[in-house]
């Protein structure tokens, strides 16, 4: 059977700060700039979940996407819509909440959980319409 | 000389929470959901200011649209862009930012710093692809 | 209190076509052309309802989203998404199911069920990217 | 039969460049920045042309959209798209080609050749993401 | 000369419903739910087919596009365009019209017809702006 | 640490026109059609460029976005924005600015600004919303 990509697009609002506590607010302002402000910002973040499979003859999918939209909703999106990013989500604990950080944990979040006929093959991460991110994963793809 | 709106559109990143301090947090979850999340939460929001007057015959313009540019950026944009908009923007002060709110606070910051030759017609603002307001102005336009 | 429009998205996918069954289908073909195809197409729709109506100064909202959300859910998204416009909705029965009365009958459907402190302003339907219609009402506003 | 409006959107690609004859290029240029680059400068222009009128309960229509792209193409598209605006096209001889100027023009280039059952209501016109215009004609409505 | 990826988008608006007629009604509902209802819905599908190749020095183009687009044209959309995908594609007899199996049969379709000095990359289909898939082909490009 | 790709978009309008002086207009019209109009045309231009790299640890940043935004303005947007891409761009000189050349072109002048810890992934040039490219550099990635 031909193997297919399928992405399911996801959107949450957040607040965030970049920034190091080992640093002073002057390096924080430094290095990340206005993204470090001590008061937070925030975005309207888009994701995009691309899964990749061989299509099921049964039932002409790869993936049900209803499982995939319910995984990235209970393992991503519950976790961080309308929420702060730096204090309120377990799995970022500890880390600097850049773009890219962040979609390399949402790819740890939820390739656990999704069917075994799929391989997760990319995380896309919009924090704004002109800045993106993707990632493949540890093996680049 | 034809009458014609002219639009800029502008885009800026905050924080925000929808509570009142009057209230207890059960009470501010109850009204206003996640919005009120204590932790904040944040949005790109897209901004929209129309102004409205004849065409000028000398320039072929209502309004130079870099003037009506950096007129929202120095009233608004400059005052919002990655800042928590409860905290750190003294023109909303004392105010619930909801968007309505927000957008009523925008008209009033910009309305007095607009060119001579044209009136401000509406301030346009969304909070996310599904959520937006409008304001026309005390005189509903 | 200002008075502020406010406008909620939402989105559905269903079948439709536009015909008449008292003409033939020639009659259908040669007024509608591919959009009377007697085996259906359909769209992604795009409803925007807006509402109007006093800032409440105790909450900062002319209404609450989730409340004009749920309204547009259950009056029209619940009972056309997935579905057939022709076929299954009762109350588009005997209605040409163009986006012109599509609309009209979305209006019917839920200025009965806002919130009695705003107002309904306006019902904007895009059915492709490059074809909407609105509707103001019965007054055009 | 309820007043509806329809919105047909037409897409072109021009080049132009804004600046009076009788200025120097000094001055041109400090009226209108880059805008007045002797060797032209384009966009991708948006249209969206809209007409109001009673729906036909005979078609359900406002006006067969078929028919007001038609005119759209016939009368502005296929006389801009991929041409010089202040060298190729008749209707703008003479015109500062501002989007103010444009969206007027293309008013007065329509709104004879419309059905008669319609009402021109609007010629919004984009000229970038973040500028665009829109003409209600000469009595704003 | 450098090989270059382009890209050629197509619009079109098609009814459909996932089912196989081997399932009873009820199976089919609570495999494929809302999206195998007997009296089918529908969607505005985007379709980007991306061909790869040597720039030609001649030229500067990779394929011309508007010979690509005549290709997607007549090999698919005329064929697709305000159409019922399971009653009236022969191209799609017998098969369940998933947007994977459907992109993959897209790529079947044009691949025979385009320039030689192309080869085909990419088929996307966007079946709503949460749901799409890609198809780089047998060997997975 | 994981390698992620880091996408900066930017937006800029100019004029150009597809052809060859070593042809006749005839030849020009006969292979590059409207695009080779000696008067000019002209888009709104999207050019998003990819970058690849490790995460740096310290910062959670491939780069720093806005160092990726002053290279690809200063190497490319300040000099085509506003401008005649035939007559204006000194790097485009005695190239056929076809979109495919023109990425090729981009991808050569931003490559040696980059940090080096960052390999240029992927240049995307988008030149109408239905025309676009990629180009993946001289090893196809």
């Amino acid at each position: 059977m031909p193997t297919v990509r399928v992405t399911r697009r996801a959107h949450f609002c957040s607040a965030h700060r970049i920034y190091r506590d080992d640093w002073s607010q002057e390096e924080n302002r430094e290095v990340f700039g206005d993204c470090s402000n001590p008061n937070w910002h925030g975005h309207n973040y888009i994701l995009d979940v691309t899964v990749e499979g061989p299509v099921d003859p049964e039932t002409g999918y790869v993936a049900d996407l209803k499982v995939i939209k319910q995984v990235v909703k209970e393992r991503v999106v519950d976790d961080v819509d309308h929420r702060n990013l730096n204090l309120e989500v377990p799995w970022l604990e500890g880390t600097i909440v850049s773009t890219e950080n962040f979609a390399v944990a949402i790819w740890e979040r939820i390739r656990g959980s999704l069917p075994s006929t799929v391989r997760l093959h990319r995380v896309f991460l919009q924090e704004t319409p002109n800045n993106s991110v993707e990632y493949l994963g540890p093996e680049g793809d």
